[in-house]
């Protein structure tokens, strides 16, 4: 990254995808205090913005993200600069969990760490089969604490400590195997892999996207009856909505759903 | 289902095998007002009958369950009519999780939306090969919010999601290898393998059963130490059973327990 | 065992390894009172043992731990015993649970109800190829209750349950996809696999280790917000100690840390 670059790109399409690039190759994506920002703001405009159906969160370069910056971590041995950070590192990861559209990672290379924890936050993920993943902060005396809450609600729980413990890399099949991922294909078919959830996404009404990915996870921290209550609310208001009623009125018709 | 036929088949057998067949194949054995209150007819009577060991839940013709009446909801454009819809099934739903007896899925054929909520729901499950499953309300609009419930009980966060936003099928082996199914076997297997289970259910005390399927549900959704405060006070008292005692004693003779 | 014996072995190495040896194989290292009053002791000490770093839990014999002892059990037809005993147990397992050094299970033969849960205790598991596993207590009419907290929390929901109502055993490889245990290695290479976990786990620093393991168990039981902030806290103090500051400097200066 060159001063004059921006150490996240931005895109939109015409159909609503936004696509967020890390772009601090130099620095293996690290997610220091700007780059942090950066996807904050992101993010943030994402959960403003009405016409945004999906995200992608792609990086440019070998590493997917090697996590925090440990070099301005070293240079600031302060608890109070640390508390700073992991909180907004941590207000970052809450935003794509409560993000109204999904968060597809692409992760085409190593992801470490913080970096490893995103793709664990991630709704979806697809991996290139060269990619590799490792909660490796133990290696450096920092356990990776953070990032073991999504780590746990992702990968059985034997999986996990063992990653937490040895900080040692698994790889993408691994990863596929213990469901930190969806999918894991050729570098080269990366994109077109990505590019099927994409579609399968825009072809849903946002309302119900964005009410059933709340609801999955709010409903899953509760008991069964409490989860069903509320599930069975949110369903409810949901099939009141035009773009239900016109899906049940085409199901009936035996034809596809006219939705806008 | 000719007006002549009841939605839901109940058979009892001489063990105390009670085989639920959703029997309404023209309409994909659908969850609808009918279906739904004739299961939690038999689901009561099963809870009230002592005799009762354990429930297959099958049914007739080439789907399993389509899950809810698309046809009657759009029939009926009414919150009030919305949530009636979903507390009653939830409710269904909820008598399987707290049946004294285990229920086992007999899968022979499609399973989606409420449907496939049925088959997580099952304490075992078992598939014919051909059997498929998704959670296809997105399809419609409508996301599989109560499915969405079992499912992420049963199968990793990001494979849940995976089904829930795209409403895709997946196939017997995959659902297998997620954890939403025991066993895969052909079509021709399906009695035999399901009968297996039920062999080995019968085998045991009912009481128990009983108490150990209470208990697996309560204690999972407790912190470590209450989940052991409660497991510990269950196997104190179920050790303090009759069935229990015969079989420390029949373990310590080298014979086969003699249970009544 | 004999009168002259100890029914557990307590080895230290220099490095800080404890290896805690199941030494009744006559009884097939069953859970007795006097087995649980053993370990609940080593346990306590290890806790206490600030030059502790890991424990490995190994056995004498064929069987790694055939869980309670059934005999005694049947000797004592008392509600107030059976509560006393498995409280007891309980709380040597919660001790597994609440250890501030990470606890490698050595899995050499069969792990049946106690047995198993001890196996799925541990932090980390290694098993030998011809391992098996079982929650068998329903076998005798006693619902494996307490097994079933440690389990419910390492095996997918059905795989779980179908354990607890069959009794059956799974095969070590079975474990593996499970999640049951981290390795399944042949009978000849089971020391060199665990010694790999033990080695891994030295080379990190013990309070990083110790607040890592305790963190990853309480955040689980939290909703995601809660257990982000206190992931965070506990990140943000690990960072404020020498160990992670000197691993942060050896990140930056391209060497291995130099830990004490």
């Amino acid at each position: 990254m060159t001063d004059q670059e921006t150490p996240l790109r931005v895109a939109h399409d015409a159909r609503g995808v936004v696509t967020l690039t890390l772009n601090d190759p130099a620095r293996f994506n690290a997610l220091g205090s700007e780059m942090l920002t950066a996807l904050q703001q992101a993010l943030d405009a994402v959960a403003r913005d009405e016409t945004s159906r999906v995200v992608v969160l792609a990086a440019e370069g070998k590493a997917f993200c090697a996590g925090h910056n440990l070099k301005d971590m070293a240079a600031h041995p302060d608890l109070a600069w640390y508390q700073q950070l992991f909180a907004q590192c941590s207000r970052m990861m809450l935003a794509i969990h409560k993000l109204p559209v999904p968060v597809i990672a692409r992760v085409q290379g190593m992801a470490t760490a913080a970096g490893c924890q995103l793709v664990a936050q991630c709704d979806l993920a697809v991996a290139a089969d060269s990619a590799t993943f490792a909660t490796s902060g133990i290696n450096y005396g920092l356990f990776c604490a953070t990032p073991s809450v999504p780590l746990v609600r992702n990968v059985p729980a034997k999986r996990a400590m063992e990653m937490l413990l040895t900080g040692d890399f698994i790889d993408a099949a691994t990863a596929l195997e213990q469901g930190l991922v969806n999918r894991v294909v050729s570098a080269a078919e990366l994109d077109a892999e990505v590019e099927k959830f994409v579609v399968s996404i825009l072809q849903k009404p946002r309302v119900a996207v964005a009410m059933g990915k709340a609801l999955v996870y709010q409903q899953r921290e509760l008991g069964m009856d409490a989860a069903y209550q509320l599930a069975g609310q949110a369903m409810a208001v949901n099939m009141m909505d035009a773009s239900a009623q016109e899906g049940a009125r085409a199901f009936v018709e035996k034809r596809a759903p006219a939705w806008k």
